[in-house]
C-alpha cells in the first residue's frame, strides 16, 4: 500500500470517502515505526470534527447474541435517519488474530448499508494496543460523520472495563436464566452498566425474560448508586421481533440530556481522555526504556540470567530500573 | 495486624504452619509501601524451596463446571498422596472486588481437608497485580509444601494467556455444544491449551460429549503443531461420575515426562521468568514516573489541560514524557 499523504486522507475522510475511511483507519491501526508521524497528524487533523457522536457500548458473554442485537439496532438507527459505526474490541484476537465480527456476514443487513460502517478488532495486538487502535478509531469515524458508534465487546472481564472507559453509555445483554456460576461476573459488570438488557425475550422466553428483568432492577437497587446519579434502567429485548429495541435507545437518548445537564456527561469523557494519557504514558515509558542504549547493553545478560535462574525476575527488574534511571 | 517477621514467617511457612502460609500469602499480596521490603525478604527466603511442584491451570467459561471438576481433581489427587493449592486469577474481580473462589463453599469437600489449601482471587487489583500476586502466591504455597498448584482461571481473554504465563500444563474444559458464538473465543483458548476436556460427560451428555471430543481432535490437527511438540490430548470428564479425572492427571505426568526430557519444561519456565521480569520493569517504570518531582510538579496542570480538552491525551502524554526522559 503506498504512504497515504494524512492531510489528503483527512480532507476525504471528513468529505465522506469510504475508502479514505477504511485507509485512514488502517493507518492509525499501523504499528509500523515509518507510520506513526502520519497517524499522529491524521488524528490531529481530524480531532476537531470528532467528539460528536453517542458512544454506545455493547456488551455480553458470548452467546448472548450481541450480533444480532447489533444488527437489529444499527438498522432502527440507520431508519431513524442515523450513520452507524460498530467496531469491536476483542482481547482474543490477541491471540488467535481476530474472532468476533471477523465474519462481517454475521450482521448482513447491516454490512450492506452505506449508512454503516463495519470495523473488526485489530488483530494480534496486546489488550492495551487493541484499546488504543480502538479509541483513535472511535475519532476517525466521528470524524467521517457517524453520529453513533457502537463498540461491541466480549462480555468478560477486562475488555468491559476498557469499553465503559471508552463510551458515554454500556449496554449490557443479560440471558435469562444464567446460572449461579454468572453471579460473580454480572456482579462486575452491572457496576459498569448503564443499562441492562435481558436478551432474546421472545417466544417462550418471555415469561424468564420477565422475571429476570426483576431480578436485575432488585439487584442493581440493592448495589450502590451508578457516580452520575443515572439510575440504570432495566429492560427485555429481542432482535428477533425487535422488542424493546428502540426503548434501548430512547434511554440513551435519555441520559445523555440527563448527563449533559448535570455536566457527568463532559466529565466522563474528560476522565476518559486522562486515562489515555495515563495508556500514553505507559506505552511511551516502555519504548524509552527499550531504546535506551544503556539498557540494550545489559538487558541480554539480565535476560539470560533469568533465565537460567541465576537470578529472580523481580531482582533483575530491580537492577535495570536503577541503570535506566541513574543519570549518565 | 501487626508486621510479621519474614524471616520467622518463612521458616513457619516451611514447617507446614498453616496459619503462617496464610500471612505470608497475605504479606506478598499486599499492597502497603511498608510491606514491600519485607514481602521481598519473604520471597527471596523462600525461593530456594519453590519451583518444584507441577503448576497446572485450569480454564473454561462461566457455567462449564470448574469448581466442581477441581473438588474432583484436587480430592483424586489427595487420595494419591499429593498436597494440593488452588489459586484464583479473576479480572472480574479487579471491578466487584472478588468473584471466582470468593465462596470456598463452593468446593466444599476440599476446602475442609488439610491437605489442599484454597484462595481467592486477591480483590480489587489491577489484572497485571492479580498476575503478579498469583505468581508470588504460587511460589509461597510450593515452599510450604503443596506439590501440586491448581490455578483457575475465568476462560476469556487476558486472564487466560496470564495463566498460561504461569503454569506448567493448562487444562481448557469445554462443553459439548457451545455453539458457534463461541469458536472465536475458542480458537483463542486452544492455542494455549495442553489438554482440551469436555466437561459434563455424564447421563444423556455423553453421546453430545463423544461428538464434540471428535471436533476438537480434528480441530487441533488442523492447527499448527503446539510449540513443544506435545499433542494436545482430547478426553471427556465428569466431575459428578468421575471419569476422566485421572485420565487428565496422568496426561500431565507424560506431559512432564515428555518436556522434561525434551528440555521443554524448564525452557517453558525460563521464558515465564523472563516474562515476568518484564511485568516487574514495567511496574518499576510507573512507580519511577509518578515519584520523579519534575512530574509531580507537571502533572496536575496536564490533567487539566486534557481534561479541559484543550490538548490531545496523545501530546500531553509526550510532554510528560519528554520531561521524564530529559536529563538535568
Amino acid at each position: 500500500m503506498p504512504a497515504a499523504d494524512p492531510d489528503k486522507l483527512a480532507a476525504a475522510v471528513r468529505a465522506g470517502d469510504r475508502r479514505a475511511l477504511g485507509q485512514a483507519i488502517t493507518l492509525v491501526e499501523s504499528t509500523h515505526a515509518d507510520d506513526q508521524a502520519g497517524a499522529g497528524r491524521l488524528l490531529g487533523l481530524l480531532a476537531p470534527a470528532a467528539g460528536k457522536s453517542i458512544r454506545l457500548g455493547i456488551s455480553g458473554v458470548p452467546g448472548v447474541g450481541k450480533s444480532t442485537f447489533i444488527e437489529a439496532f444499527g438498522n432502527h438507527l440507520i431508519t431513524a435517519g442515523h450513520r452507524v459505526a460498530v467496531l469491536a474490541v476483542d482481547p482474543s484476537s490477541a491471540i488467535s488474530g481476530g474472532s468476533i465480527l471477523g465474519d462481517k456476514t454475521r450482521m448482513e443487513t447491516l454490512a450492506q448499508r452505506l449508512e454503516a460502517f463495519i470495523r473488526p478488532s485489530p488483530a494480534g495486538r496486546t489488550l492495551g494496543g487493541v484499546a488504543r487502535h480502538t479509541r483513535d478509531t472511535i475519532l476517525v469515524t466521528e470524524a467521517a460523520g457517524f453520529d453513533v458508534v457502537i463498540v461491541e465487546t466480549v462480555g468478560v472481564g477486562q475488555s468491559e472495563t476498557m469499553v465503559a472507559d471508552m463510551v458515554d453509555f454500556l449496554v449490557v445483554l443479560m440471558l435469562a436464566g444464567g446460572g449461579d456460576e454468572l453471579q460473580g461476573i454480572k456482579r462486575g459488570i452491572l457496576e459498569l452498566a448503564d443499562l441492562v438488557a435481558i436478551a432474546k425475550a421472545d417466544g417462550d422466553n418471555v415469561p424468564a425474560a420477565m422475571r429476570a428483568r426483576a431480578v436485575y432492577e432488585d439487584a442493581l437497587r440493592l448495589m450502590r448508586p451508578h457516580g452520575s446519579g443515572w439510575t440504570v434502567p432495566v429492560t427485555t429485548c429481542s432482535a428477533l421481533t425487535g422488542e424493546g429495541v428502540h426503548e434501548i435507545w430512547q434511554a440513551a437518548l435519555d441520559h445523555r440530556v440527563a448527563a449533559t445537564a448535570s455536566g457527568a456527561w463532559e466529565r466522563r469523557r474528560a476522565e476518559q481522555r486522562v486515562g489515555w494519557m495515563w495508556r500514553a504514558v505507559e506505552d511511551g515509558l516502555g519504548r524509552a526504556f527499550r531504546s535506551d542504549p544503556r539498557i540494550a547493553a545489559s538487558l541480554p545478560g539480565a535476560e539470560d540470567r533469568v533465565r537460567r535462574g541465576e537470578v529472580g525476575p523481580d531482582q533483575a527488574a530491580a537492577e535495570l530500573l536503577a541503570v535506566f534511571t541513574a543519570r549518565p
